[in-house]
């Protein structure tokens, strides 16, 4: 390979950071693949940085000493988090989600890969901070997988899934009992020992919190296995109840329930976006 | 902002494009943005796909015309993807990973996010040739969500999740029953007639493969939906037995079980690497 320009560097350096969030890339790691000098690939991380801030697409956090280089931190523009939550709402409202006893079909919204995307960006972006080091990102199946997938790649951690059955091949496992909010009746969640390292700390992501019972349940996992909640994020929960089991989380959409016109009412919970 | 100068505009274009990989930008899109003329933008993009090209960081496909534009394909140097499979391969040999009954304890490599994210690159760098055009990625929960998440954001396609229950907030189903390969019980899997439209093709991801009970499941509720199978991509997939319950697939890796030293046997499968 000839020797690259400085504008086909950049455009390497920028599918590079940004195809692994979160993980930090040395000086030196480019100067090889560009056989270039530090001072170079140092200028070109400075321009880098400064595209990425101006046009919202995310932040490039530069590591000054020995051991530096740079990390892409995923990391939205209000107006652009604003767009896409806005967007999922539109969409929630189509009169045809709602099912016979007034269930809403969300299935293609939690499992569509923009949204997902965007909204593990997001929850991401709040946890990139040293002060909440997050080790694991942990789930429940099945609805909030994809984006508790998408999360963990924006943060660059492990996924744990919590499952609703002992399954042999997770070997031994810790189980808690839990009320499930939405059908109030009594169900249990199994992490595998293996899953977890003990003194971690964890992110709870999941799709959906009306009284709070999963979230409840997994805070509860979490401590059975000597760990902390880093934090509680749902994609959306009900304002009713507006007691939850659990004191603090993110939830970025209030659903308010469907009205006598079997109209939805839902809307961007600008909070935290 | 001010005007940006070419090697900030071709930053932003990669950041652009591989955020939303198959997803086609116009010239327009990125002359609205970068306050540009067309033949500018052009340019640049013929220095994204070459830098891309040169350093195996994927494909940039330019399309002529009026709706014109171009989009980013997911494509791993055949390097690389060696060293990505290898590298599970490796991981996968861990004696620790044996548990009670000769199973293998799998859980935190489907659900890296590193991992997966290459998985699927490799299975959508597969499926992006227009002749095999796919509408949607099906799954069956929970331990192939991750990486077939990973391969319908690569196609840029909606996630199907088949549910081993029939659940209240799916709305009507179609359902089927077959015997689970690894088990050998009788199972049903459902899909939401909502899921998917009539007359799509659709993709089969996985993370496993024995008898392929699962795949010939989920094969038939493709069949019931009078949708076409576009193909099956398994990561992993056991040498006994040899005949599979369905006749094509793609396997990225050989798993021979454990012999009597309880050596862990697995390689990869270079035919599809």
């Amino acid at each position: 390979m000839s020797k690259l320009k400085r504008n086909e560097r950049i455009g390497a350096i920028v599918k590079i950071l940004c195809d692994s969030p979160n993980k930090v890339f040395t000086l030196n790691y480019f100067t090889l693949i560009f056989d270039s000098a530090k001072s170079t690939i140092s200028e070109d991380l400075v321009i880098v940085k400064k595209i990425m801030e101006e046009l919202s697409l995310g932040k490039v956090v530069t590591i000054a000493g020995a051991s530096g280089g740079a990390k892409y931190v995923p990391m939205m523009g209000r107006e652009e988090k604003h767009a896409l939550i806005e967007q999922i709402c539109e969409d929630i409202k189509k009169p045809e989600r709602v099912m016979p006893g007034k269930y809403l079909y969300m299935a293609d919204i939690l499992y569509n890969p923009v949204y997902t995307k965007g909204i593990g960006d997001i929850f991401a972006e709040k946890f990139s901070e040293d002060h909440t080091k997050v080790d694991y990102v942990l789930t429940i199946e099945t609805k909030g997988i994809p984006i508790a997938m998408m999360t963990a790649r924006g943060l660059n951690v492990p996924l744990v899934i919590a499952r609703h059955e002992n399954k042999v091949t997770e070997g031994s496992k810790i189980s808690i009992n839990y009320i499930s909010g939405s059908t109030g009746s009594l169900q249990t969640m199994y992490i595998s020992k293996k899953a977890i390292k003990k003194d971690s700390n964890v992110l709870i992501v999941d799709d959906f919190m009306k009284a709070g019972g999963s979230a409840k349940g997994m805070t509860q996992l979490v401590q059975e296995m000597d760990c902390k909640v880093a934090g509680i994020c749902v994609l959306f929960d009900t304002t009713v109840p507006s007691q939850k089991l659990v004191d603090k989380y993110i939830s970025l959409i209030k659903y308010e329930g469907i009205d006598t016109n079997d109209e939805i009412l839902v809307h961007p919970n600008y909070e935290y976006l």
